[in-house]
């Protein structure tokens, strides 16, 4: 399966918040759509990235997020892939540095989608398991 | 892969804490070993986990997390599965719950290990790229 291309793979239906956004705004995302990750971007261009373990590190009361900006607070030294590189790469990145996401960029640094951890597991067990999901909950679970 | 059985891949180093420990001690914890969930444990037997998830989620500044117990948060709801239960259904509960980690434990409640989604992954990039790791690298990052 690491063979295959992270543009197959990757959700391209993306949540983005820009640098001046508050915390309070990306705390609200994260939390409605119980997703870690937030690409920062100027434009279509990656400038950084928000994610729930930023935040929890921070070790401020959520009241006072509305009056930090994004900008502070968001990583801007982002690993990222091409869409034509192997999910492989992607584990790589993952396992090696302990990220649970990678931003997919083009050439020009603009934001094409993000492949998380959640999307490489499921997609090495649904390739594993296509046919027999129930049966195999029945079973195992 | 995920055929293989839970108790080959499951970490069994384990750093756990207690229903009574504070939050400002999970804290500590999380950061400084860089580790998203701690079980929580009585004697041998798990009774929650805690996240940075949970902590994130909380909202309160680290400055109250040593007034706040640990029992207070933690999740008692756990999903666990037993050593003898295959990777696929370590996979299923992550990625239908979007968990990362699922807590290993005996028919007697007692945690053995945990098996998180960094694992999983790890476990299959390797086999697949046992021996040109260093080559893998060179080529697509």
């Amino acid at each position: 399966m690491m063979n295959e291309l992270v543009q197959t793979h990757m959700t391209t239906k993306l949540i983005t918040l820009g640098p001046e956004n508050t915390l309070g705004e990306a705390r609200d995302i994260l939390i409605d759509k119980h997703i870690h990750h937030i690409p920062i971007v100027e434009g279509r261009k990656l400038v950084g990235m928000i994610t729930s373990w930023d935040l929890f590190k921070l070790g401020k009361s959520a009241d006072e997020y509305k009056s930090i900006k994004v900008k502070e607070v968001m990583t801007t030294r982002v690993a990222t892939l091409d869409p034509d590189q192997h999910l492989g790469a992607v584990a790589q990145l993952l396992t090696e540095h302990l990220f649970h996401a990678v931003p997919i960029v083009n050439d020009h640094n603009e934001l094409l989608g993000i492949v998380t951890s959640t999307d490489i597991i499921r997609y090495g067990h649904t390739k594993e398991y296509p046919e027999n999901l129930e049966k195999f909950v029945g079973e195992n679970m």
